[in-house]
């Protein structure tokens, strides 16, 4: 009897309306500070960053849910709904009783989840006349995104890319440039922040953190241009919240409920948009799931960092955002998951974690390698080298289910594929990858300085 | 107010049989002849070189529908069924009236359309107790489809890459390589064949059909090998109508049905996927659809081959097959259309152009890129080299029927993203690229000794 593999969705279950998390959180996070005042930023502090809607989106506490714009939801049409899929090749494979079920978000035309914020944040800024952005990306996911949104709604993009990946990944600057962005790798010599790291390091092969100091450098010496981000910030994190609405609908068509919801971490984005519509069932206690961030071994902010003020940036341009970080100085190693490279996660995030509503586990680099390739030859997608922290974490769950004998659910978000990262698997089946770890002194001395929340 | 972009359907609506346009042709193709004898082939003389099924499929001029067998759909389910897209964005930006769909098959997790025969041919090779299979791959769409076919029956593979896109797409010999094939650039010196070409002319970059000629000869010389083909033969056109089948259903949902049915034109796969199921309506009288196979202009056997029993591959080891064909001599220019360069129709499409039943153009390289350009701005996906050129043909009928004033309905099969292909759109950005044309003298020398039908 032949069974379900994906559960579909039309056009009409598009959700209508983002969810935010803040609405609904028992202790809400503490508010960003403004770095010179010391005093709590409002809205208004961010319009000369932020297009004005997404600066309000920020700081909303209150309303749980946002109605979505009918032009970014025809734009959502290219590609949404996605399907969920369950993953019965990867059962089979581990022989687990586990449910393996993946929201399948590669299916974008850029290959990744990062499109849903992109088009929202392209829109406010084009309908407050703003004709200019900027961002950085890492592996080139929310570039790539940003920039098929910018195209659409006719704005001027440049991008700083992370230099390790602008060179690890040509191809998705060349997707950028196909849309029509401008893309510089960072640290560069255009922005005051790049020209002083890379007199200091001359062979510095950038970082998220530097690169965001260079966009936003950019954004604030030149007239009508915002900035945007692609992760961190909480109004990311509420346009991502459609993956995890239309989950919800799919598992209900599914006849299951997550016990377990996995997604990969970086600064927090596709993790969020999977988890927080689940979560709202936890904090009203109608269902205890356990909510999984899968972050790098190199960059273990959840598992390890301080929660501490700190600035999103490396040059300190940013407000001071509640988070767990490993210090904005901190340097990631040069793993091939460049998505997952940032010092920090998110207010909402961090807070939930303190607060015990989530866990996270840090895991090698060729763990994940490894995960990807049992992936691809049992479910036939390549994924992301990101999204393979989400499948090694879930790989993980489903061994320890098999143990205890227990029929878990388990939701992973695939955030994107890795079709433009072939390069990283060439050189893992070369044998040419390593795992790399941080020590306890390394995070100490970069955070120790850091104010207290 | 909001208008459906996409018809979506369930995997309940995955076709449960092939359709197989011989059996209602009002005039079948001439046979194949076996190149020794001159005598009809039958399908056992195919079985040393195909699984029996396989060579069964290949012959059957009698039954219109083939059954699906139930572990072929299953895998069809990773991500089938795929949407039809309206391209409004397209239609805007031309100003035209005609309304235009286009079968969206890049959702595979290849890529492409050419994972609904692999699948296929996969499936009954293991079925058949085979342990070893090969093939060639221009572009590599064919080959990244049949190894993750082939890993997931356990079959070994052997791929003979084009040499000029061996070097072109090294992320498509990654994808093979992450699905376990082995991959050898063609020309080589691992068969006879290569190394004929090779002593005769050092330098050449490759072709289908010498690709071709090397995966034969290995599997004729190696115990329990199959040989299998990405295009040109009836059994791969017969998996591919899956696309029109689909397609028919959702274009009954969107209210219309197509006056064109346009597909870009290698061998022959996507173009037979999408336009047979349309053709069987246009047999029997009750619509007068136009099919339009878009072809290179540097690789035009359509509209400039000729009507002759020509062989498959450069070295002559296949049988003869009645074709429009440039001569398996002719060396096709280096476009970037890699899937396209290919010296001869099948004989299904040979005989249906040859009685007026489709129609064919040839594009030049440049027209396909700028067409690609709009595509990728428009209806934010980018395109695969090769199906650019049926938007190419989409856009200059969208324009026709603008300045006749015609609500025509364009269909187009969107047979693969270009995600992969970056490299080309870099240098088509960069004014690296240029047109080829072919001479009369030149298909005339190629041709002129070959055996008429």
């Amino acid at each position: 009897m032949p069974q379900s593999k994906k559960f579909i969705l039309q056009e009409n279950d598009i959700p209508t309306q983002w969810y935010n998390v803040v609405a609904d959180m028992p202790v809400k996070p503490a508010p960003m500070l403004n770095p010179q005042t010391g005093k709590p930023m409002v809205a208004e502090d961010l319009y000369p960053l932020f297009a004005e809607e997404l600066a309000r989106q920020e700081m909303n506490s209150t309303d749980a849910w946002i109605e979505i714009p009918e032009e970014v939801r025809e734009m959502y049409k290219i590609w949404r709904p996605t399907p969920l899929v369950r993953a019965r090749g990867l059962e089979k494979a581990l022989g687990t009783p586990a449910h393996i079920y993946f929201k399948n978000e590669s299916v974008s035309p850029v290959g990744s989840h990062k499109l849903n914020s992109a088009i929202a944040q392209a829109y406010y800024c084009k309908k407050q006349g703003v004709t200019n952005i900027t961002t950085e990306t890492g592996a080139g996911q929310w570039g790539a995104a940003l920039s098929l949104a910018a195209k659409h709604f006719g704005l001027e993009l440049a991008v700083y890319m992370v230099k390790v990946s602008y060179h690890q990944k040509p191809y998705r600057r060349s997707i950028m440039q196909t849309y029509g962005a401008q893309v510089i790798a960072s640290p560069s010599m255009s922005t005051k922040a790049g020209r002083k790291i890379l007199t200091e390091r001359p062979n510095y092969q950038g970082s998220l953190g530097t690169a965001i100091s260079e966009a936003v450098e950019l954004a604030m010496s030149t007239p009508n241009c915002k900035y945007t981000l692609g992760s961190v910030l909480n109004h990311v994190s509420l346009h991502q919240t459609v993956i995890g609405l239309e989950a919800e609908k799919q598992m209900e068509m599914a006849g299951e409920y997550p016990d377990t919801v996995i997604a990969c971490f970086g600064g927090g984005s596709n993790f969020s948009g999977i988890a927080f519509p689940f979560l709202r069932h936890k904090f009203d206690g109608s269902r205890q799931t356990t909510f999984i961030a899968a972050e790098p071994e190199s960059c273990p902010k959840l598992t390890r960092g301080a929660f501490r003020y700190d600035f999103g940036d490396e040059a300190g341009y940013t407000p001071l955002i509640p988070m767990l970080t490993l210090g904005h100085d901190f340097s990631p190693s040069n793993i091939h998951a460049g998505g997952l490279r940032y010092h920090g996660a998110g207010s909402i995030v961090s807070k939930l974690k303190a607060d015990g509503y989530i866990d996270a586990v840090d895991i090698p680099q060729l763990e994940t390698f490894k995960a990807a390739s049992l992936f691809a030859a049992t479910e036939g997608i390549i994924p992301a080298p990101e999204s393979s922290h989400a499948i090694a974490a879930t790989i993980r769950r489903a061994l320890e289910a098999k143990e205890a004998g227990r029929e878990e659910v388990i939701l992973f978000n695939l955030s994107g594929h890795g079709l433009i990262d072939m390069a990283s698997y060439d050189r893992y089946f070369a044998g040419d990858l390593a795992n790399y770890s941080v020590t306890d002194d390394e995070i100490k001395a970069n955070t120790s300085n850091l104010q207290e929340i």
